[in-house]
C-alpha cells in the first residue's frame, strides 16, 4: 500500500489561502506547473481520500439494508449529513445528497415550479391552470442573474423556451459586478415564484448580496393570491472560501458542491425544512432514499468524503480589515487563519522567523484574548482570537514575504498535527 | 498506508460464483456472518478501490479543463467508457455516465416521452397535441412489467398519476416468472412509445426474454402515424452475473449499475447511438458534460472504478449444460469459469486435489482445444475452451465438494496473479 499522504497533492488547501494573501505561490505545483484554477475544481484532501477508501472497503453495504454492513453505511452517511449541515448552518434533516451541483440546481427549478402549480391548483379548488385577461396561461416567473453557472442559466433558458416559465435574467451592475437588490425588487412580478442568485461568482469572485436580497424579498408586500417567492443561492464557489450560513443568509435552498472545496464529486441541496417548510419535489423516482426527495442507492463512499471535509478543511483566511468602500493602509494586513487551535498567539509562537503581533503592541500582554478593536469592528470572536497583525516597513523585501508565508504554513501544519 | 488487499473483503466475486455452483459458501464472511445479499449491493473489488484512490490522488482535475490534470481525468474517463462499452456490447459513444441506475431509468422514460411529443409535433406540422375522436389528448403509452425495480415502477406510476402517460403493467406469468412475449405484443397500442422490461429480476433471479421481445416488437406491423417503439432493459441485476450484450439483445437503451457488479455507486445509460439513432433528452441542464445528455462535472474517480471492473471482474461461471426445458444427469456439472487465461486445462493442472476433465476422456489429449460437443451445442468458443467437466460418483461426499471448491478458488487466484 502506498502512503496516501505522500502520493497526494497535500498542500492545496493551505496554499490556496496563501495565494489569497496576494503572494505568488509556488506551493502548489503539478509536474512543475502551478495550478491556479481552484474555482474549476480542487484536489481532494488526503484525509478525505482516506475516508473514501475506508468507506469503500468497510461500508460497502447498501445503506437501506438492516444488517451490519448496511447499518455501517447508514451511520457514515448520517455523520456526513451532520457535518455538512453544521458547515452551512443548517440541520441534518435539511441536507439532501445529490450527484452534484447541476442536479441540485435543477431540483430547485423543478421544486419551485411544481410548488407554483400545486399552490395555484389548491387556491383554485382543483383547477390547475390560471389565465390572464387575454386568455394566456399565467406562467411562473423566475428571477436570476446574467452571470450564473450554466446549470442555472441553461435550465432557465430551457424552461423559457418550452414555455414552462417566464424568466428575468438580471444584468449585474457594471460598477459593482453584483446583482443589485433594487434590481431584484424591480423585477418582482405577481407571479414570481423563485429568485436564484449565486453566492459568489466563479469567474470574478464577486460576492452577491444574498442576505439583503432575501430580506427585501421576504418583506415585500404581495397580494394574497401571489405565490410564495422561494429563495435560492448556488453556493458552489463560496463554500470553503468564505463562511456560509444558510440561516443567516435567509435562503430557502442552497446548492453545495463538494469538488469545489477539496471534497469529492458529489453535492447536496440544502433546503430549510424540506417538505415541511420548503417545498421539494423530486426529479427522480425510485427506491425511496433521501426521504424520497432524491432516490437512488446512496454513494456512501463519496458522501463519507464529503462529510470529512468540514472539520479538516474549513480553515481559511479571513481578512479583518476589508470593509466595503473603505481604504486601508498599504502596509497593514490583519488576517485570521481560521480553525480550531490556530489562535494568533499560538501561530506566532510557532513561527520560526516571523515577528508580528495579534493586535496593538500596548496590549501584547493580553495575547490570549481577542483584540477589542476587532470585536468592536464586528469581527466574530472565533475569528478575532486567531487574528495576526502583520505590518511591513520600507525595508521589507519580496523574499521576506515569501519566507513569512513559508513560516506561517509550517506553523499551521505543526499546530494541526499537535491537535 | 494500509494494504488495501488486506483490509478489503476480497473474495466477493469468486465466492459469488461458487455459491452459484450450489455449494453452501463460507468464503464470504462479514464479522463471522455470511453475506448473501449480493443482489442488494456488492463489495467493491480491491483493484477497483485502488483505481478510485489513484484517480482521487492523481486525476482530480476537472475533465473539462485543457491542462494536464484535466486531460488526465479525461483520459481515465475515456478508458472507462471504452471498457464499459465492451462489457455490454456497445460502442464507447453509446455510454452516458449517470449517478446510478435510478437516474438512467428515469432518463429513459423522459427521453421516450419527449421523443413521442416531438415526433407528433413534427408529424402535425408544429402542433404539439393530438386528440382522440372524443376530444381527449392522445397520451404516450408505456409497457412494463409488474416486477420492475421501484425506479421503473414509481416513475411509471407518477407519469400515469399526473396524466403524462398511459401505462400497462404486464403481470409476469405465474408459471414461468417471466414477462411473456405474447403478453407484450397483446398490450401494444398505436400510441405505444416505450417497452421497458428488466433483464433479470432482483428477487427471483428470473431472466426475461428481452431478445425475443425486441425482435417481436420490431417486426410488428405499425401504422405509419404510430410512434417508434423504443426498447429498454434495466440490466442492473444481470450485468456481472450473465453475459450481457446490448446489440445482441436488440435494445435501444440499457441501464448499467456499478454497485451491483463489484464496482462503485455510479451508473451508466447505454443508448444505441444516442442523439442519432436513439433519442436521448437530458433530465438535467448544465455545463455540457457527456455531450449535454447528462451535464454536471464528471465523477472521475468513481468512473475510473467502474471502468476497472470490466477486465478484472467479468470472470464468472457459465453452466454449459443448462438448456431450457431439458433435464440433465444429476451428477454432471459442465461449467466454465469465464475469463482470460482460465482455460479448462490450465485450471485443472493448477488444482492440487481435483481430478476432472475438460471433455470426453477419449479426447483428453486435445485438452487445449475446446470440446466440439460444446461447440456443437452452441456454447461460444471463449466459453467452451474454459469448460470443466465435473462428474461425481456415489462415494463423493459433501466434504469432497467443499474441498474441490476451495481448490478451484485457489487455482483461479493463482492463475490471475500469473497473468
Amino acid at each position: 500500500g502506498e502512503q496516501l499522504g505522500v502520493r497526494c497533492l497535500a498542500q492545496g488547501r493551505l496554499s490556496h489561502g496563501l495565494l489569497a494573501l496576494g503572494i505568488e505561490g509556488q506551493l502548489f505545483s503539478f509536474s512543475t506547473r502551478i495550478y491556479m484554477d481552484f474555482n474549476a475544481t480542487t484536489p481532494v484532501e488526503p484525509e478525505v481520500i482516506s475516508a473514501i477508501t475506508e468507506a469503500l472497503c468497510d461500508a460497502w453495504g447498501n445503506p437501506s439494508s438492516t444488517y451490519l454492513p448496511g447499518l455501517k453505511a447508514k451511520g457514515i452517511m448520517n455523520q456526513a449529513r451532520d457535518s455538512i449541515a453544521r458547515m452551512v448552518g443548517g440541520k441534518a434533516s435539511d441536507i439532501i445528497f445529490t450527484s452534484g451541483g447541476t442536479e441540485a440546481n435543477n431540483m430547485v427549478f423543478h421544486s419551485a415550479l411544481e410548488h407554483f402549480w400545486k399552490s395555484r391548483a389548491s387556491a383554485e379548488g382543483g383547477q390547475e391552470e390560471n389565465h390572464q385577461p387575454n386568455g394566456k396561461k399565467v406562467l411562473p416567473h423566475v428571477i436570476t442573474s446574467n452571470v450564473e453557472h450554466d446549470s442555472i442559466r441553461l435550465t432557465a433558458e430551457h424552461l423559457l423556451k418550452v414555455g414552462k416559465a417566464d424568466v428575468t435574467f438580471l444584468p449585474v451592475s457594471k460598477v459593482t459586478g453584483r446583482v443589485e437588490v433594487e434590481d431584484v425588487m424591480a423585477a418582482m412580478r405577481p407571479n414570481t415564484c423563485l429568485v436564484t442568485v449565486m453566492l459568489a461568482n466563479n469567474e470574478t469572485g464577486v460576492i452577491m448580496p444574498i442576505k439583503d436580497i432575501c430580506q427585501k424579498v421576504r418583506s415585500a408586500k404581495r397580494s394574497s393570491s401571489s405565490p410564495r417567492v422561494l429563495l435560492h443561492t448556488d453556493a458552489a464557489q463560496a463554500i470553503g472560501k468564505i463562511r456560509v450560513d444558510a440561516q443567516e443568509l435567509g435562503v430557502d435552498y442552497m446548492t453545495i458542491v463538494g469538488h469545489k472545496f477539496y471534497a469529492p464529486r458529489i453535492g447536496a441541496l440544502y433546503a430549510n425544512g424540506p417538505g415541511v417548510m420548503t417545498p421539494v419535489y423530486p426529479l427522480l423516482f425510485g427506491g425511496g432514499q433521501e426521504r424520497n426527495f432524491r432516490p437512488g442507492t446512496e454513494n456512501t463512499a463519496m458522501i463519507a468524503g464529503l462529510g470529512k471535509v468540514n472539520s479538516a478543511n474549513c480553515q481559511y483566511f479571513r481578512f479583518n480589515s476589508h470593509f466595503p468602500g473603505t481604504d486601508t493602509l498599504p502596509n497593514t494586513c490583519n488576517v485570521s487563519i481560521l480553525g480550531q487551535g490556530l489562535q494568533g498567539h499560538r501561530v506566532l509562537s510557532t513561527c520560526r522567523r516571523l515577528l508580528a503581533s495579534v493586535g496593538a503592541a500596548c496590549h501584547s500582554d493580553r495575547g490570549d484574548q481577542p483584540s477589542h478593536i476587532l470585536l468592536n469592528c464586528g469581527i466574530p470572536y472565533h475569528v478575532a482570537i486567531n487574528a495576526l497583525r502583520i505590518s511591513v516597513g520600507k525595508g521589507t523585501s519580496r523574499q521576506d514575504v515569501d519566507a513569512v508565508v513559508e513560516d506561517l504554513r509550517d506553523a499551521v501544519e505543526r499546530l494541526e498535527q499537535t491537535d
